[in-house]
């Protein structure tokens, strides 16, 4: 609702070009990592937003997720909000825009340590797991380095009737990228969290330019640091609404879940428009 | 630890009757429920206490559970804290005891209407479902009235090493009292929350002479009024410690918890010490 006098206030000041929400100072438990919505209300195609970017930003300043119908994906870092369209594009997210499913917290650092020299997302995956061996937990990574290759992903923007997560994951937009500067933000969430959320690692990239952006399915880091934050309380905001009550969220969707979140190999992948 | 000192200070006080925690003003978000650990861990005999009573009076005024050891049920009413001991006995629960698995919430009313006078528990929670749609939500429901009927358990304190509560819930107590007047506590639980707490109702009861409680199995009501809040927003408070890190809570017990949280007929059932 706030939208146009926030947009109208940026445009005065003649600061259109920072209209991502400023850094904000998020209240109550740094240990809490906030969800909205549950991912299996995603992976049946409810992709109409719920949470307002504003709202997600009040309960974090790191995550990850997508945008209202689906459009492309979100990243959520230092407290400002990008989105990654599905033809690449990064751009910065108002505070009034909405999201239907996104998991954000303050990043309330724990620890650091030296990133793996490693030769892929899953070797990552592998060393890090080591160094982070509390798997009943949450936690919040981000690694700011050099990566000498990124593969990365995007959606593109549905239209109602939505169609279910598996199939419109197949057009989605698969890009690499090689000797980039940037941020690989990831969320380890615990192997028990069913329908809820994504299992095990996800993980978006920003670059240090906020120019190139994604979901991660490959990542190959030649330095840099990770720094973790250990989330030991897990809310779930869940939506107000009619559709949400009546729609079906037991299915066990956790291969095609795994197929859309982490398909190292896509085929046939296709480059964003432009690319 | 502290209790000792806590229950000496009663004695000195001359406070013995009036042990129980005072009436809290729950802070935070009205619509958030909050529950201690995940009931997979209760399942595989993760008994020790790991939130304390005043920590979960913080989160909210309403709820049950269970406390450290597996020591009967824990009941919270109207910032009152209630344990049924596995021999019947209801006793004031101190703000230092501890509690390996509880769900609590401001009991925010959000309507109310006259209780159904049905034959048990089964049909009750039927028509409560169909007064109350909002399937993919929290509800929290409490029935103050009279009971032509009401079959209650408990389960007994345990020592390590724990046994599962499926073989531990073998020995519970088992009663059936007649017309009571009290309230009857229910947390409703979408269908999808796998091994994270209990799907469905979850049922406790206190008399109104707080002499009478435990996990109700069954109820007969004659009149009475139900009263419901609906939660929006979930939180899971995850136990901090390496054994709960290192426990596989992935197992699909859903068939065994619903054993023991709703066998109506268990065979045989015993009645508590003394009753």
């Amino acid at each position: 609702m706030r939208y146009p006098r926030f947009l109208a206030t940026c445009l005065v000041l003649g600061l259109a070009a920072s209209c991502a929400p400023p850094v904000p100072a998020p209240s109550g438990n740094p240990d809490r990592i906030t969800q909205a919505s549950v991912i299996n209300a995603l992976m049946i195609g409810r992709y109409d937003g719920v949470n307002t970017i504003a709202e997600m930003l009040e309960h974090g300043d790191f995550g990850l997720g997508t945008l209202d119908h689906l459009d492309g994906e979100l990243i959520i870092l230092d407290g400002r909000a990008y989105q990654v369209r599905g033809d690449g594009a990064v751009v910065p997210v108002g505070p009034e825009w909405t999201t239907p499913f996104a998991v954000v917290t303050p990043f309330d650092e724990d620890g650091s340590f030296a990133c793996p020299q490693v030769a892929g997302l899953t070797a990552l995956e592998s060393r890090l797991d080591e160094a982070l061996p509390q798997r009943n937990s949450f936690v919040a990574v981000r690694i700011e380095g050099r990566f000498a290759s990124l593969k990365l992903r995007s959606v593109h923007r549905q239209e109602p009737p939505y169609r279910p997560l598996g199939e419109v994951a197949e057009s989605q937009s698969v890009w690499t990228r090689e000797g980039l500067s940037g941020t690989v933000l990831g969320i380890r969430s615990p192997a028990w969290v069913g329908g809820l959320t994504v299992p095990g690692w996800h993980w978006h990239f920003l670059s240090d330019d906020r120019k190139v952006g994604g979901h991660v399915l490959d990542a190959r880091p030649t330095e840099g640091r990770v720094r973790y934050d250990l989330c030991h309380d897990w809310e779930v905001l869940l939506p107000r609404s009619r559709e949400f009550d009546q729609a079906d969220l037991t299915p066990n969707l956790s291969r095609e879940l795994k197929r859309v979140e982490s398909a190292r190999d896509p085929a046939p992948p296709r480059g964003p428009e432009g690319r």
